[in-house]
């Protein structure tokens, strides 16, 4: 494993680094391949994007794609993670506006089973745990993950490869690692993202190519009946990509799919990206 | 500064550790005084549920009480802060159940202005953020802390101690780091933490407390009108103790609170604790 804290190789960290503390930052997880990382745009843009909500100031843009894009140039095939937090602070929540914010990056091989089968459709299953709700930190990718460690320690049976969650009202909004897409009558429906849920850089690429594909994209409230509605449902995710997904449970309850053409059309249309 | 990462002289923690990674641990803030940590049983006791509930295992609860009080005996009067993570994981969000919990302790001065007037009733705030609801994290001081991070950077002005914190209904939960009580016919309320909201050690104490000085008391949903129709208002924190509050101010509309005397029977007692 490669590592590097502040651009310096090392695995050390402050523990009065406000990430230890209080979960005071952001993540990146980027899929690296031979032609460099996957979508290094839009991961650079939400992460500009949550450091401007969290008001976490100081990150030089520029510099850090240049760290990244050569991290990233000794390998074909990797996952990236990138961690920016806010920086070592005194004892107390609120930011002094002095900190000094800490970037971690880390490159870790591909996980076998994530991309084993990628052509293959998944299994997926309705998690117990709720998410939250706060308009402030939706849509961005905290370090704040107690809810999806929690959601995704909730099974242990491999074959299984997602776990739905919904808000405390039962409508549904993301995977615990990945976003939702689901299809009926042309129209990609995919869980608005304004109270909770983070917004991936797979989502988006997926609803800029639907126009392409005359599909028309909505994000919007899905609830189980539309799920149920739907002809095809798929997930998505910055490393694996577009995974379409066979069924999903929710206890006794098993809701099959066996169209994947709209998810296929994507696959393909992201290899050639 | 002292700080000891598992009993260890230090202050350098693997970025693999959970805590980073995800905001995967818990935390207790401590008062230290001559006589040693004041309400360390409640604290560990609290430590203990919260491990319980996250499924944090192999914290050995008697040799980390022997930790806490050989490092408060150096100590007159001090803060005390302990951090309980899941210990260092591979990526991802699924503990694989063989991780080893770490522990960081670190002794920190007592901030002045905390206790400089601790006789003071403080001007409070009602903060815009309002807190995501979650029954699986109620209760609990975990590491995810961004909620209590923004709605401490609301406010700079050091004369308003505290900031109350709603949640989506506008129910009042507590402030960003104490608890709410109000009292009204001898009835001394505090809001229900089933939904958010830390249950500090404080709290448990008043509760225990007011028992005996013949009030009642109750767990329960506390509007800006009960704020309105209370007599005395006050606020606890495991450091500061019982605080009592002088105003609550939304916007531009302030309540006043110039009855006192339940804080500082409190306060007597805590003194005698």
């Amino acid at each position: 494993m490669n590592c590097w804290v502040n651009g310096v190789p090392g695995t050390q960290l402050d523990v009065f680094d406000r990430s230890v503390q209080y979960g005071d930052g952001l993540f990146e997880t980027m899929r690296v391949r031979r032609n460099g990382i996957r979508l290094l745009a839009f991961h650079l843009e939400r992460l500009d994007e949550g450091c401007r909500r969290l008001h976490i100031s100081g990150l030089n843009l520029p510099g850090l794609r240049r760290e990244l894009k050569r991290v990233a140039a000794q390998q074909t095939d990797a996952v990236l993670k990138l961690i920016v937090t806010r920086g070592v602070g005194a004892r107390g929540y609120r930011p002094d506006g002095r900190e000094r914010c800490t970037r971690i990056v880390s490159l870790h091989p591909l996980a076998v089973p994530a991309v084993a089968r990628s052509d293959a459709a998944v299994r997926v299953r309705l998690c117990r745990i709720r998410l939250g709700t706060n308009a402030a930190l939706a849509g961005l990718k905290t370090l704040n993950r107690l809810e999806s460690v929690l959601a995704r320690a909730e099974w242990r049976d491999p074959r299984i490869w997602e776990g739905l969650m919904r808000d405390a009202e039962g409508t549904l909004v993301c995977g615990t690692m990945s976003n939702l897409f689901v299809l009926r009558n042309s129209i990609l429906s995919t869980p608005l993202l304004d109270r909770c849920g983070i917004a991936g850089v797979m989502r988006r690429w997926v609803i800029s190519q639907a126009l392409a594909m005359k599909f028309k994209v909505v994000e919007t409230r899905i609830g189980w009946e539309d799920l149920c509605n739907a002809t095809e449902a798929f997930m998505t995710n910055a490393v694996t990509g577009v995974v379409p997904v066979a069924s999903v449970r929710d206890g006794r309850t098993y809701l099959r799919f066996d169209e994947h053409a709209a998810a296929r059309e994507l696959m393909r249309r992201l290899e050639l990206e």
